[in-house]
């Protein structure tokens, strides 16, 4: 057989030939226009060759500081194109992150949204390696910048060959992208994509019982493009020749409900919390969404009320996925086995609101205390990914050590499984509470308390004892208006009927308000400092 | 990112995990058996165990001589999955080539159904390299036979061990299987199967636009697994979960059409003869067919009156595919382009006709007289292919030199590409008539004499002539009816609208028969031969 290496500009020299006049639709700054293939692959091929002519060679890092639109996506294809590395930053870092990131990953120049250069100017003194700030922009000119060294795209395409020809000579192992994730402690952790992890990802967004990708979809990516290259979908749509709608800078619940309205979107890709905003806007507006053939859900759990509105609703099915930065993203897919399709109801969205089964091509195991977990709902043990498209280190980062052992990626995701081979993410490994020998959720006991009509938020957190090494312990945020309105005991009768007895958390906290993390997360690691001698303490 | 081998024995690992229930329905020649897939894995394991065993190593072949059941698909994974290569031989090739092949391909074993042992005894005093002969029966004990060191395939599981790890230390490169393809003069040309060519073809037949093997699916592949994998359709419905009905030995019309009905197929697949002669049957029988989601149809031109029969009285779409022993096969299917779908219906048809474009993964260019064809419909040249399940030579043949050159497989097959990038197969490059540097497709004069009334059959071949260099001669065999009801002229006549005055063929030979091979593919190198002093001594 032939051995022919799988590279990211093969995908869109396939578009190219047989997609050329498809279309995308790139909502930016200040207009939304239109593309086709023919036109984006004649631009891609110029900025390729204008990085070349700018000095960058094989395996340099070039970032990018955008949001969802045609030149972030030129620049997906564009830079692996003349054979370096996109390294996608994620904008709403903080400046020491970011420019941690940047000097880490060494980056050469840097690709930048208008609109987001003062984050840029804000962490410039700081980078030791970019040379090169590459300005998009649909304005004419350049904004006014303390940037050095700035070009403008428009221009800088203008001076590229449009009959460039993509790189050639690469190994299919070699990298392609980049891209960091945030740690729990420390710096963000930085993942580097292969040609050949991206191109047989992409192949999975396409399977029949994948995202089933195709000619005949109209996709939108809300997830952003510098979050694990968006999913990985702008790439797949572009090889299976896919309109796309890419919904430009802090796209709102109205601004995305009409794109797909407008543009006839049949594939739309977000978090939960995209989702739940759309909902609401789409109870208010008067949007016509029924070119909508799946919503694809991925990033936390998405809650089975939800999924049940779309379904039922809006005639919408709910594509429930599972991934992280580590695995390209996608790992699992929850989707019923065709002998599932007659179970009730209940049963029908109780699979679903799992994490659903590996994709063809990746593997999993889950190791609890004695090895291998029994697929039996119950016995809950660590995730642990292998396959083509998941990293086998982290960037040039001691904690590779920790989260690569024996050829497998620890998740630090903690799961149970089912009989069908269906995944339930349970906890974090470093949220779970190790109760004398046995595992306790902390995600569980929160999802409990927050069903509670008086708790706004809650937060369970694993704190030293002595006896049981670890107990759970309870962190209560009111509803301002449900304030002394409910007592300690109360909350403890709720959970009572719900759980084992020594699942329930040993005390419960009241508290004005949980840290979060950047994205929203609770910082438990906080909470757990503050609160590690609690139970020694405090009378009970 | 890791890098994981793609291997075959994976592919069913995957099935064995997820799919464990899901059945594969068997006819046998004596009975219709049903097996899940985790029963199919533990008997593959037993066999990949009990050929290692037998003192089979990494690389050695294993022949099949089979009809399409499931101890043959039990070989499909057992064989690579301890590391051999498995051989599917073509039952319809004379002794000849049977031997022939089986000694190229230096056999060590052969896996023979019980029904075909007579054709493996005629040939046995001639094979070298066979050790040991394995018969696949339904019987407790086994046929007589003239045949030395014979194994029962059901005693020779027991002796394997179910629990077997199948292979790991291979290079996804390590050759997987191996099918010999017809050639016009000599013996059959051996091509190898990569374990990466035959998954990435498997994950090409899974995606959305192309065939789109699902969980949900029953397959029926009656394209037989002797004849380049049954299109690798076996091994992608087991990667993906899909039911499959093997229709085993001489499939009638009606057991297809029973197989159909009973089993609620969904995707069925084989040549042209297969569907025309199944439609036939469908209008004098009473089955229902209203499961079937395609059609899947390739091997030779799908005439479109049955395309449109089938979509049409039917209902059931048709997939129009094109491929070769060399491509594993898939090469290119014919789809409608979304934009496409609001085409009247014969714009559509006469897309539909089309071989199509290339799946994902596939690349193709097409070769003129002057370099690469424009993509207008009308200039011709040779079908170029490269990609990952393209075969970069012949097994140990010198004939590889011919047909792969500088990275490109040149398939022999003349082509027209339209602006969509569609394939339309016009000839083979040995049948075109090359008419004073101009090329006259033999296959276009032939179906419009074959569309006459009083012709059964007709063939135009290329012969000598001194001033244009080779001139179109017709063979015309007619109806027994129609002898001496119509003349030459009378069909020139008939000719003459239709075709450039210089297309023309120079004259009409009638005949009483058409030589043809084993296949029934008119032999027109023999009436080349008989004929090739036609022109300089018949008088006109």
């Amino acid at each position: 057989m032939m051995n022919i290496p799988l590279t990211v500009p093969g995908m869109l020299e396939h578009a190219e030939k047989y997609f050329s006049q498809k279309e995308i639709t790139s909502r930016t700054a200040k207009v939304t226009s239109n593309l086709t293939y023919a036109e984006v692959a004649v631009r891609t091929r110029r900025l390729s060759s204008a990085l070349k002519q700018l000095g960058l060679r094989k395996g340099d890092r070039v970032g990018t500081f955008a949001w969802n639109h045609h030149r972030h996506l030129e620049a997906y294809f564009g830079i692996p194109g003349m054979g370096g590395v996109l390294h996608t930053i994620n904008i709403r870092l903080s400046s020491e992150h970011i420019s941690y990131i940047i000097n880490h990953a060494e980056d050469k120049v840097l690709l930048i949204d208008a609109e987001l250069v003062p984050l840029i100017e804000k962490v410039q003194p700081k980078l030791k390696t970019v040379q090169a700030f590459i300005i998009m922009t649909d304005e004419d000119v350049l904004p006014e910048t303390k940037l050095r060294n700035v070009y403008h795209y428009e221009e800088f395409l203008v001076n590229g060959d449009e009959n460039f020809e993509f790189v050639k000579d690469i190994d299919e192992n070699d990298p392609a992208g980049m891209c960091f994730t945030s740690a729990t402690t420390g710096n963000p952790k930085g993942v580097v994509y292969s040609h050949r992890g991206i191109v047989l990802h992409s192949m999975a967004l396409g399977l029949a019982d994948s995202t089933a990708i195709s000619e005949s979809d109209v996709m939108m990516p809300v997830v952003p493009m510098f979050h694990v290259n968006a999913w990985g979908l702008p790439f797949a749509s572009v090889w299976f020749g896919a309109e796309q709608v890419l919904p430009g800078p802090m796209p709102t619940p109205a601004i995305l409900a009409e794109l797909i309205d407008d543009h006839r979107v049949t594939l739309a890709a977000g978090v939960p919390t995209i989702w739940i905003a759309l909902l609401k806007e789409l109870e208010n507006g008067s949007y016509d969404t029924s070119s909508l053939r799946g919503i694809l859900c991925g990033g936390s759990a998405a809650p089975k009320s939800m999924i049940h509105t779309f379904e039922e609703k809006y005639k919408v099915p709910f594509i429930h996925a599972y991934g992280m930065t580590e695995s390209t993203p996608l790992v699992t897919l929850s989707r019923l086995k065709s002998y599932q399709e007659s179970c009730p109801e209940d049963v029908r969205l109780d699979i679903r609101s799992k994490q659903g089964y590996v994709v063809p091509g990746v593997e999993m195991k889950v190791i609890g205390k004695d090895g291998e977990v029994e697929w039996n709902s119950k016995e809950m043990g660590e995730l642990l990914l292998r396959g083509n498209w998941v990293a086998d280190e982290y960037y040039k980062d001691e904690r590779t050590k920790e989260a690569f052992r024996d050829g497998w990626l620890y998740t630090g995701d903690v799961a149970t499984v089912d009989q069908e081979g269906n995944v339930k993410i349970i906890d974090r490994t470093k949220d779970l509470i190790k109760s004398g020998g046995e595992w306790i959720s902390s995600v569980d006991l929160e999802n409990a308390l927050m069903a509670h009509e008086t708790v706004f938020e809650a937060t369970v957190i694993a704190v030293p004892h002595r006896e049981w090494q670890e107990r759970p312990l309870a962190c209560v945020v009111l509803k301002d208006e449900m304030k002394d309105k409910v007592t300690k005991d109360e909350l403890m009768e709720f959970l009572r009927p719900q759980f084992a007895k020594w699942w329930l958390p040993d005390d419960i906290v009241f508290l004005d308000e949980i840290p979060k993390t950047s994205v929203g997360k609770f910082l438990k690691r906080t909470l757990r400092d503050q609160l590690k001698d609690y139970l020694e303490t405090t009378s009970k």
